[in-house]
């Protein structure tokens, strides 16, 4: 027997039990770092849970980004220079990824503040996170906004990877876990995961069989 | 030492392998089925693994929904009838979860032909997956095309909410980990959590602290 929220109920709730609440409610979170640089070339840092795969061709990733907060640093700054960078939360890393969520002042770097080390490499005008397994560089593309809550979808163009070679699999598959990435939930929780397998592509009337990893490596 | 592709090396890719690769470079997903029904009354239940949190107030959920795809049914349902359910992958059901994600014809029921059982209750139009410990009912508020690559994002308002009260936090923070709810990569990867712990709320120059979890139950 579940317990039981309507609408009604929703709406009276506490705002912050509310908050955190809600915000359990999509299931496990990507975690990412999104690395920019302002017009000043000072580098920014913040921790984003709302990171999310939009096609594969052409390869896009989508982004939601919240009115009044510490990301409006991010999105100016993806908006004006036209690059960033999302950088995998690890296992060793996090407390530090969760850090950058603190509201520093805007003439502090967050790479600065908190003891991560922006790397710009192969002429790419954004910083990665040096600790990072996997770091991505993306061209802004578009910037959606949603009117019902005054959010945007920012979505960037797959310019740049970088991972570790011993994670990738003969069909494409990265192993995540391998590489130390981490999850979230609500707003403060950090996971590692145990894999329990890889499934076959489903079709009608055919038995489901666990899919081996073959690493390249 | 990482690997590296640029977007010519990406472009050049096998289209299968890129498809896996790219898939996985947002990190963990969260892994939900949507329920819904059509016109005729006829259940319908698909894996998405592109559910997201929009805002906590109003309480909104956004998923993006891909063109010629399996999910068209479940599309043309929400915004037909204009409700549907969102219910949380668990480590028990995950196989059945998944095999919703073959082209079944139109006439067949995925909820009969994977054995899920739907749940209709409190006078919500759209059914639950009577398995799932986590079943959200939502009313369908927007759909934003993203032309750049034909998908759209589908947003909707929650309205109602089952979950089992032992994981809930009196903070409102409700522990997906003991529910059983699982976490997903790439297209067909399941894997299980292991709670790191929660962090306490960032601030400037404060150290972090370990959140205990206190169950109201």
């Amino acid at each position: 027997m579940l317990s039981f929220l309507d609408a009604s109920n929703i709406s009276q709730l506490d705002q912050r039990f509310r908050t955190n609440f809600i915000n359990c409610l999509s299931g496990f979170k990507s975690l990412n770092l999104i690395g920019s640089v302002n017009q000043l070339q000072q580098t920014n840092l913040a921790i984003f849970n709302s990171v999310f795969h939009l096609g594969a061709n052409p390869p896009l990733m989508g982004c939601i980004f919240r009115p009044d907060s510490v990301e409006r640093h991010t999105l100016s700054n993806i908006e004006s220079l036209g690059y960033f960078t999302i950088n995998h939360v690890n296992q060793v890393d996090y407390p530090k990824a969760h850090q950058t969520s603190a509201r520093y002042p805007q003439n502090v770097s967050e790479f600065d503040a908190i003891g991560l080390i922006p790397e710009f490499k192969n002429n790419f005008p954004a910083p990665f996170v040096k600790e990072s397994k996997i770091q991505i560089g993306l061209k802004f593309q578009q910037r959606i906004d949603i009117p019902i809550n005054n959010t945007s979808l920012i979505i960037g163009e797959i310019l740049q990877v970088y991972y570790p070679q011993n994670c990738l699999c003969s069909d494409g598959y990265l192993d995540l876990e391998k590489a130390g990435t981490i999850t979230g939930t609500g707003l403060d929780g950090y996971h590692n995961t145990q894999r329990i397998e890889r499934l076959s592509y489903a079709k009608p009337e055919l038995p489901l069989i666990s899919l081996p990893l073959n690493y390249l490596e």
